[in-house]
């Protein structure tokens, strides 16, 4: 079993970089906050005698010799980045219980057969930098280097110059690990296990997801002399497309739709907006519904540009297929064994195991958190909670490394 | 008569100071570029042997002695502050008729009966500091000087900071200047004069404005986790008010209804927005009306409180009402002397002229504009029609100055 206590430490501990009033956290992904929180993981590895590599988009590997280390190794990480109105939890609590599961090997001398590797992921949370799970994703093939390093904040800074800027922007080869399976704990992020009074879900699926930037162009003109049929106003057309996000949500079932940023100009209160951006983020976990939903916001994107005489321009620059943990029954197993109560769920958040679960078996555990409640500073999950996840993340890895 | 050809000069002089790409102007209230058109207005005023005056909300006041100094001098002025996407004319027509009006006088030693007055009014626009008008209306007695000079910008910089670092916070106190009417040239920034062909519009009224801060208050959280039935999205109830404020000018004669302004916290493409701050501009002629469309408003924002299950805080924190034009038989007199076109008009901006109709008879000149295209980088006035409201602006001033 693992040290509940240790474990609670370490996250208030990581949870203080970047940590907010309100008890949250604010620690976006390639600032000088995420590079604390890295150079912590990595002391806190090292002093545990793991070797550290960096991948070229600012991974993060530290490895644990095992008895037979040509053989695969089992791996277990999550992320470190926050949303800027994030909880101590969300990615922390999976790269913490790896932590947790190392220092409890190392001070138990146990000796597995095979390689331990512990993670951190560039990115997952989207925010800063799009899409999410930008790390995984890359690392796996998914997308471009070139492309990802590329990528611009609001303000115009590059990924690949805030990595190299931090320290992070390694020379190891993408994909190159050599590992036989991998586990992510993570809170659930979302009410159920908390309605149902489960310690642990075994995560079964991970649920598709499409994100989008859409542009409206209107014409700048003045509110008080341009007429109500002679204007084209960015700002109203963009209404009805959030307005429309939730209803197409709420047309399909266990369908999600949400606009979360925008961006609008000249943002002066007596210029009718001449230009709008904003995000489009729209889930389920079934792929046909998600296809549908697509298709609905391609054609009331068109009809509003019709109708209010603006240009939509949509960008629907990722899409996430929902995918299927096949290594769930290792995360049942070690479940049952420690008796803990569990029910199957499908993940409603991206989590960079969806995009390792490409190159290898990978299974993933959910917690409870309190009210169901993420993205958000009042983000909640118990030392028990919490433990019980570290818990099941042990033994997982134990009984892959065992095969 | 007044001189086009110089006119335009200095219009497009002026209209360097902040010009754009795309032909317009940005040169926001008590920036650098705020300074250098002042300090050109100064310098031009000095140059026909005006005396300058800094009043204590950086109002500037260059004043050509008449023959019978005791006697109320007769005023004009206007703004030299854009919007952010502003063209050249905007305020600064209106400036420049002055000087053009001062230059005419000068260079044939035209003696007046009473002193002519040439002012810049602070901040007009309302863009980077609210409310419009702010230099008149405080000028005038309407606003406090204290509570406008601590106004802040939205990156917290005080109105009052701004114009003493750019030299323009004056010792001269507030509606201490001795003047017996006013009047204001400015094209009409609407499609009514073009549409009529008309070469000068006789203001008869500027129109009641409503200005409002918006604030829904809802709960960050996970754009993937949240189920639609538990959500608190502050962007999608600021969504319903932004249609609604279209909705209510649309049921109302001549109504307009405007939310130019809007930013979103956390702001992050996979969390609900916590936090929408946003503006709303309600217009009419009618006071009447505009109560309604208030009132109208304000219910709504009640039962987008309740259905959404946020917090809706409502200021309306700026009531313009409708305001005659008493000195408009003046403009009329000098536009039929000179021969030109014309019809009466209501302003639909606010304009530095309605609040200096508080103390003294004030009447407005209008000229047409491009397609009635104003606060965008495309707004356009013809050298011909910009001479036509300068000779309007110079002959109703000597009329008045002769009574
Ligand atoms: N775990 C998590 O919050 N991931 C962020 C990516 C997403 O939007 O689902
Ligand atoms: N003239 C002008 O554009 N004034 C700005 C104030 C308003 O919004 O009407």
């Amino acid at each position: 079993r693992i040290n509940e206590q240790r474990l609670w430490d370490t996250l208030m501990e990581m949870g203080d970089i970047g940590g907010t009033e309100k008890g949250g956290c604010n620690r976006l992904a390639g600032t000088d906050l995420d590079k604390q929180a890295r150079d912590l993981f990595v002391a806190w590895c090292e002093a545990c005698g793991c070797t550290v590599e960096i991948d070229k988009i600012g991974n993060i590997f530290a490895r644990r010799s095992g008895t037979n280390n040509d053989l695969p190794a089992v791996g277990t990480g999550s992320h470190l980045d926050t949303q800027p109105t994030g909880g101590k939890f969300d990615g922390v609590f999976g790269v913490l219980s790896g932590v947790e599961v190392l220092r409890t090997l190392h001070e138990n001398n146990i000796q597995t057969p095979t390689a331990m590797e512990f993670s951190v992921w560039t990115n997952e949370e989207g925010s800063r930098f799009q899409p999410a799970m930008q790390g995984s994703g890359t690392y796996v093939g998914r997308f471009d280097l070139e492309t990802e390093l590329n990528k611009t904040d609001v303000n115009g800074i590059r990924l690949g110059d805030e990595l190299e800027r931090i320290g992070y922007l390694g020379e190891m080869e993408l994909g190159s690990r050599h590992m036989g399976a991998f586990f992510e704990a993570h809170i659930e992020q979302g009410p159920i296990l908390e309605d149902e009074e489960k310690a642990i879900g075994i995560v079964r699926l991970g649920q598709g997801i499409r994100w989008y930037n859409i542009e409206v162009v209107g014409r700048p003109s003045h509110s008080g002399t341009t007429p109500m049929h002679l204007r084209k106003d960015a700002m109203l057309a963009a209404s009805a497309i959030v307005t429309e996000m939730n209803a197409i949500a709420l047309r399909h079932e266990n369908g999600l739709g949400t606009v979360g940023f925008m961006q609008v100009w000249p943002n002066s209160r007596n210029t009718i907006p001449g230009n709008v951006k904003f995000s489009a983020d729209l889930r389920n976990p079934k792929p046909d519904v998600l296809l549908t939903m697509h298709e609905e916001l391609v054609s009331f994107c068109e009809k509003v540009a019709e109708e209010h005489e603006v240009e939509v321009n949509l960008d629907p620059f990722w899409y996430f297929a929902p995918v299927e943990f096949n290594a769930s029954d290792d995360v049942k197993a070690a479940t049952e064994k420690l008796g803990y109560s569990h029910m199957d769920i499908y993940a409603g958040a991206g989590h960079d195991a969806c995009y390792m679960a490409d190159l290898v078996p990978t299974g993933m555990i959910f917690t409870p958190c309190l009210n169901g409640i993420s993205h958000n500073e009042a983000e909640y999950s118990s030392p028990e909670e919490c433990a019980a996840g570290a818990n099941v993340l042990l033994h997982a890895m134990l009984e892959a490394s065992d095969r």
